[in-house]
């Protein structure tokens, strides 16, 4: 695989490469095209092979790309070719949604601890999991090589959780928390900021309803 | 306001010009410059003055921004100087999560109706609202004015739902089904595909990991 710096924009499409892939396969779709692939998505065909060249040479000319290999390569790009171990600190309704998500863990992110503070919740089952205290947190980390953090706390508690969970050496963080965590070390974190895409939908709304009244 | 396109990258910055201001507003600022907010946001000082002239001249020379002006401002271009009527229809742990999203709320988006059409949660009180068989959906929409729909079922039944969100006339669809939806009319659909954003710490872990092995 090429090592060099990829940019930003092409790691955020890879996702949706993997997610479109996978339902070619569903589909039983051995082979695609460029061409196919921007149709279906909506990104020029000169793009996406733009995009795929910056990990190595995929498609082949006048065959374009197997759909079995292109997506165990894009898998084995973001880093899904093997099995995370996750924690989930807060296992109130977002948590223990969150919990339920098959999809993470159909990809690989296998949930090993639940935790939480509040009496109760902890001790109550969440699919095989038992909802453990937060006393136990550094002590589990360690027994399940826990990885990746899903923070599923309240706002206020959120930045406090968030230096726990570096401190313990968790290297990245899912924030569902609606606020900017501020870390030490290069522990990596995303975070999912649910209300701007609801603003993203009330600025569309209001433009259309400005060009309907203009 | 001026009347032009405004580009896209912009309007998803607005969101955190939004966050960021409210949080200054909540610590009792009152003017700041586009240094400042340069360097507490990380966009150059130049970028900032750009995006905001995209909507008028809010700034003023060696004053910089009025903090409550600006929010006020922002709050109006992105459509939250009201009130929004949704529903949700979903009312699983994810649904019963988004219910108690407080944030959602103090923003204007106010939950009028929650709807499923499993019989054990059908009749069950979250906050002060009563799940509702989706056999009233049509009814509810109308009864209410509903505008936007928190589409928290699971993947299979997302497409059928969004497409009788979209026959009820509603205006947009913030979907947390891991599906793609294929709408017919101009309905504003915005994913949440919490997916792509686990696989974008499964790719840093991965390149880091990397980095560290050669």
């Amino acid at each position: 695989m090429k090592k060099k710096n990829v940019p930003k924009a092409v790691i955020k499409r890879l996702p949706k490469y993997h997610r479109f892939l996978k339902e070619q396969i569903n589909q039983d779709v051995v082979r695609i095209s460029s061409r196919q692939i921007s149709q279906a998505m909506g990104f020029t065909a000169s793009q996406i092979r733009q995009d795929l060249n910056n990990f190595g040479d995929f498609g082949q000319q006048g065959y374009g790309y197997n759909v079995e290999d292109l997506y165990a390569n894009i898998s084995k790009i973001l880093g899904i070719n093997k099995t995370y171990s996750v924690a989930i600190v807060g296992a109130g309704n977002l948590g223990t949604a969150i919990s339920n998500y098959t999809q993470f863990d159909r990809l690989g992110f296998k949930i090993n601890a639940i935790f939480d503070v509040n009496p109760c919740i902890v001790g109550k089952s969440i699919g095989l999991l038992e909802v453990q205290h937060m006393d136990k947190f550094e002590e589990e980390v360690e027994k399940h090589g826990i990885e990746i953090v899903y923070l599923c706390t309240n706002m206020e508690a959120a930045q406090a959780v968030a230096e726990r969970v570096e401190n313990a050496g968790v290297k990245g963080i899912l924030n569902f928390a609606p606020t900017d965590l501020v870390m030490k070390t290069d522990i990596y974190v995303e975070n999912t900021y649910l209300i701007d895409k609801l603003l993203s939908i009330s600025y569309h709304l209001k433009v259309r309803s400005t060009e309907n009244d203009g």
